[in-house]
């Protein structure tokens, strides 16, 4: 696996196309969160961070995560909460459905390493992974994940909730955990007020739910949910009690452009090299669909400052340079659109202190995760 | 490194999302494309096909194509060179800049392994790739990109172009061996007109810059271009002698959107699973922004028939069900929007006769290519 820098490298050295993380700028958006969601004391009923490391796919993120208070991290996928169980997180919950036995049966067998958890929204994903605990002989916890307005996966609040909650309790090798109550397109929502708006009327129907749960005697241990765009508003909303933020660690464009912006700096950037300036007054350089994610818009153009990307191809980018000059071979530093898919293009992340990479880390279950 | 499924497997038995060639539609296309553009005989001034790796990766893909006459291969990064000589593909043209020494020295030391030669639009491309011939001690190939109506790389025709093959041809490490006329944008362009019409264009230019490299007393060996979408004017049109379609092996949905489009079947499909029905006339599969590249709009569904991609998110996609129906655990079949950047995303494809895994392929120089 060839590597984009060794530790040491100064930031000239490093190859392009590749993944920059400013340690100072991440430092800074950890120790924030951590101030505003403290680890809780020993039985404290106060909200906990419990980040995703679908944003970053990075052991040593989520352990840098967990040292500042989170009390485990969320996953998308087996194959990150494998990956996290080897790198020594402890306590993993899945905010996805499991669909098929195979990935049923792994997510069961790495019950007997970590604490984990997974969610449903459908009878056939608690039979399923009831049929692969008794089979590894482990007990892994579930949630019933419920639609709170992003219209994705999950079932309606209320008392369908609660009978499918009823269904995992009844499982004999399953342990019910709570819910899962993400609204994830409130994260984008521009305006203050509709993103406050949209959480309000989450946090109704998880209540609505949390009591649905206790008419049938089943009480929530977790209440999941939150991104970077609105987790204030969860945490002083009251139903929640987990915070699943991931993006404020790095932040990208996209979430620049929502008024009122989470507090948090952008801490990654794609370097690459100029190529070619044939064409006047513009540049191409070596990053384009293969190295940065483009669903949530163009990358920012940092360095040279003045130079806006304007168009993709596979391995190219077309910059108008605008007041900028560029010269081939000289470099660039762009800010991705949506953070997420764009770290999953990589291999590596390239740790930097100021001019000088201080580690690589590895972007495990880089891809959709097999 | 998991392995989405075993040789042998049937097609339940392979794990989502991943990518599935179906290998009696590949190699359907590979033959039309050896009947359209047979192998040239000795001394022959028949054009001749130079396929485009970037689409596939693969070293199986690439030995099968030459099998079949091809000449040699195209590749876009020093990465995707290496992969490809170290698969025993013995004639490479790297159809892109290299902007960076270190890059420019492992192209140059490929020279000793194969036949090699990249493009320059610029001075310093000229520079850099000699002086690391020099260290290397071999003498890689060059050609002068031109800019046939792309707008993205490439010196203007005529007379800057032979300029900067003189520059090449004096420089004592590289051999000037042509021209690289590619033009990119014209192969989506809808109407069979329009594309023509680019193409005639761009024939002139070529033709222009041709005249120009003899008065200075040069003559271009290869003459480079054409794509999936319009290699048929390019082999009729006079000055071109190399084409280099990739995409035709594959083919994907934009491909389809043209007006009378190429003759070649899709061949590539991602396989993904429903884990989600909860929502009433849609359905939630595993195969979102990290499986599918979406630059080229949404993927087909092709299983169920009647259902519509309508929504991604990074790890799910949103189906609108239309007629069909689908239940948590069913597969589904898509035929992604764009070829090349999909297949990017993925470390394997999934070779299948029928039912039946008869080979998997590794995606070598995954991603943007270090």
């Amino acid at each position: 696996m060839t590597k984009p820098a060794s530790i040491g490298d100064s930031l000239a050295q490093v190859a392009t196309p590749s993944l920059l993380v400013d340690l100072d700028a991440f430092e800074r958006n950890l120790d924030r969160m951590a101030a505003a969601v403290p680890a809780p004391s020993p039985g404290s009923s106060k909200v906990r961070l419990r980040p995703h490391v679908k944003t970053h796919k990075c052991v040593e993120v989520a352990q840098a995560q967990v040292a500042r208070g989170a009390v485990g991290v969320c996953v998308q996928t087996v194959a990150e909460a494998e990956a996290m169980v080897a790198g020594g997180i402890t306590d993993i919950l899945l905010t996805n459905e499991i669909a098929d036995p195979r990935r049923a049966a792994r997510f069961a067998a790495l019950a007997a390493r970590a604490t984990v958890a997974c969610c449903a929204d459908d009878a056939r994903h608690v039979a399923l992974l009831d049929e692969a605990a008794a089979e590894a002989g482990t007990r892994p916890g579930m949630l019933v994940e419920i639609d709170v307005g992003q219209g994705r996966c999950g079932v309606a609040p209320g008392r369908k909730a609660a009978e499918l909650a009823q269904a995992i309790a009844r499982a004999p090798h399953l342990r019910f955990r709570g819910l899962q109550a993400y609204h994830g397109s409130a994260q984008h929502l521009r305006d203050p007020d509709e993103r406050r708006a949209a959480i309000a009327a989450a946090a109704d129907e998880t209540r609505a739910t949390l009591d649905a749960l206790r008419a049938v005697g089943l009480e929530a241990e977790i209440v999941g949910g939150a991104g970077t765009g609105t987790f204030a508003l969860e945490q002083q909303a009251g139903p929640w009690n987990e915070l699943q933020a991931g993006s404020y660690v790095f932040m990208d464009a996209d979430y620049g452009r929502n008024t009122a912006p989470p507090a948090f700096e952008n801490a990654l950037f794609v370097l690459a090299t100029c190529i070619s300036t044939a064409r006047a007054g513009h540049a191409v350089v070596d990053a384009g669909l293969k190295a940065i994610a483009f669903d949530s818009g163009m990358p920012l153009v940092v360095t040279p400052p003045g130079a806006a990307y304007q168009k993709a191809s596979d391995e190219h980018g077309s910059l108008e340079l605008g007041p900028a000059s560029l010269a081939v071979g000289e470099r660039v530093r762009l800010i991705p659109g949506h953070c997420d898919p764009t770290v999953s293009l990589h291999e590596w992340l390239v740790a930097m202190r100021g001019d000088r990479v201080e580690a690589l880390w590895q972007v495990r279950a880089r891809g959709a995760g097999l």
